[in-house]
């Protein structure tokens, strides 16, 4: 799916590789945009525009980041500069700065490759996007796994000899360091937008309708840049993920073509696999409920992705949390072996068809035994969140 | 959860095993019970009385059925008479008389356990709960496992030699067997019910209503004895499944016990595993589509289960049938490598919620690479549905 400039002309649409849109002039209706090459700088005019600048690494301030050893982790591109520093470096000893999807990941892919690691997390957990009793479910996996966890100690800094990092120091201790990959997450990439007057939402994402419009007229904003709706909140959101961007782009392209398209919005699903374990989320957590000032029930259940009696059987936990009185689902979370992560699904479209618990109960969900017990796993956390709301 | 009357008593719950109920006396409220043992019979009264008198298989009017080596396959206990049978008699060929789930589960088994197999059904089709397209793959995958598949080939009668099934003779040819297994569904085992004058609906089941109450006072019933409403049709279906029957259980329970639940209904979802492929529907099939005098548009596409990168990817083929001008998703199926069959259940709930397939398009599905493509498979055959209504 990696598309090459030749393929695009094909179909009528040019790409310009080596250019860089240096400004917007929303007034007038054109960018200016620098030849990487020649180093010219143009006026190009447009009738539409559409803004998929995407995000950045979060960068922490903290002395020494630039120094050779210390990488982020946000492209094809990034990933493979650190293949190649595995290869040619053989570093012995990482230390992976922060404890989300990223950081797990490369955490696991380092092990695997006999580098011994130690994870720091200003958190007292890892994977923020869980509750605190699910994401100690994960914990225990990374530690299994053989991963230094150093939770609830921040980044205080980098130790550099020789412009490489030998060490990272958080606020409570120090660790050697041959490598260092920062997973702090990603803010989104709208200086451009910013810079040229284009109202920008929360978290600093570009603000859009429900068609991908931004305030400013002729310009739409689609992807990580850009703000989502969330379906169960009711406010705008930032959300950096691949789903939610290729969402984007389809609406974004249906109306840019002049035709028209909204997007509904998000519920907050997002999967991850750590080693075996698979981890999911949808809807709101706990500290998002409680922000909202909603009261409501949590309910854990552990069980089977399997019937009991079918070989590759393995456990899984599930937490579905309710609104208290009106019973509405307001989030779940689900970890556990092969076989559970896609289960979140059947909680997300019962998110946006705003269901309650005791519907989730008498939902027609698929069962055999090489699939699921006769009640699925989903279906019985339903079953104890409606027994305490 | 196979449990004992001791466990039961335990619980305040009398379970008499052995005794069968001959007859009902709804007028008097009192069962006449037989014990088995001591041959007895003795009327009981009841206040409320709950009917789950199951289903029984389906047997040919065909001469010669109740030969040694043809069974049926309706119980734990029944497969462990056929596993005996293959232990202590050693057959080599096998004929399986039904291609639906029973047959299909039943020939892949024998398969391999090293006996040859030919599964005959009268219909053109193998599992008549897909599409004739969708089905076609399932064959695909019995003929490869070296089935010899006897398709539109009704069965006409049995060979006896020796009071043992010797062969087994189609409206086509002549097939060698020394173990028949049928798989004719099944049919619900509402002769007590009907005995005493409680109303029968579709194919017989015993009818009730949204409490599972059946048309005379005091008397429910519930699982494959009883009917389920079918929320896509909007009209009562005979559903003989396990999952169906526990949910039935539950709603039925709450009610006997004084409390008040509803069962919502179905929408069709089943499941099964042949070989490695992964089977699933969901929603009404083209020909009950046809059947309502709906029109309508159906969409199939080939993706796969993970990220095309990602080890372990497998080929999934998805359908989906939409209502035309409205865009109301009535159906879908899906076959393919694992990672497939449970993916209908964002189908199965999508359907509960009444949804369009462009409102389908847009759901925030789970998606990382070892679980899906950044589109999955089910949104990327909504998006093709959503073209075509």
């Amino acid at each position: 799916m990696i598309r090459t400039p030749e393929a695009f002309r094909e179909k009528g649409i040019e790409v310009k590789v080596g250019h860089k849109v240096m400004a917007l002039d929303p007034a007038a209706g054109r960018v200016l945009v620098r030849d990487r090459e020649s180093r010219q700088e143009k006026w190009e005019p447009y009738d539409q525009l559409l803004l998929a600048t995407g995000a950045v690494p979060f960068c922490p301030e903290v002395p020494g980041s630039d120094a050779a050893g210390i990488f982020g982790v946000s492209s094809l591109q990034s990933g493979m500069v650190i293949q190649r520093f595995l290869e040619t470096e053989s570093p012995r000893q990482a230390v992976v700065v922060g404890g989300g999807y990223i950081g797990l990941e490369m955490a696991e892919a380092l092990i695997r490759r006999g580098v011994s690691v130690t994870l720091i997390d200003k958190a007292p957990q890892v994977m923020a996007t869980l509750d605190t009793d699910m994401a100690a479910l994960v914990a225990n996996t990374l530690t299994d796994l053989g991963v230094n966890l150093r939770l609830g100690e921040g980044l205080k800094e980098f130790i550099i000899r020789d412009g490489r990092v030998a060490a990272v120091v958080s606020d409570a201790g120090e660790y050697p360091a041959d490598l260092v990959v920062l997973g702090l997450g990603v803010r989104p990439n709208s200086a451009l937008a910013r810079d040229a007057g284009i109202s920008l939402g929360v978290k600093g994402a570009i603000k859009v309708n429900g068609r991908l419009q931004t305030e400013t007229a002729g310009i739409w904003a689609a992807g990580d840049c850009a703000e989502s709706f969330h379906l169960v909140t009711r406010k705008p959101i930032f959300v950096a993920l691949g789903t939610v961007a290729n969402r984007h782009g389809r609406v974004a392209g249906v109306n840019l073509g002049g035709g028209y398209a909204t997007f509904p919005g998000v519920v907050g699903t997002a999967v991850t696999k750590i080693c075996k374990l698979e981890v999911a989320r949808t809807g709101l957590q706990e500290r998002e409920i409680d922000g909202l000032g909603l009261e409501y029930a949590a309910a854990v259940i552990k069980s089977r992705t399997r019937a009991g009696y079918y070989p590759g059987a393995a456990p899984i936990t599930v937490k579905v949390m309710a609104e208290k009185g009106s019973g509405r689902l307001l989030g779940g979370q689900i970890v556990g072996g092969e076989g559970s992560a896609k289960r979140i699904d059947i909680l997300a479209v019962a998110l946006h068809a705003g269901m309650t618990v005791a519907e989730v109960i008498d939902l027609d969900l698929s069962y055999a035994p090489p699939f699921s017990p006769v009640w699925d796993p989903v279906a019985v956390a339903a079953r104890e969140a409606a027994k305490l709301v």
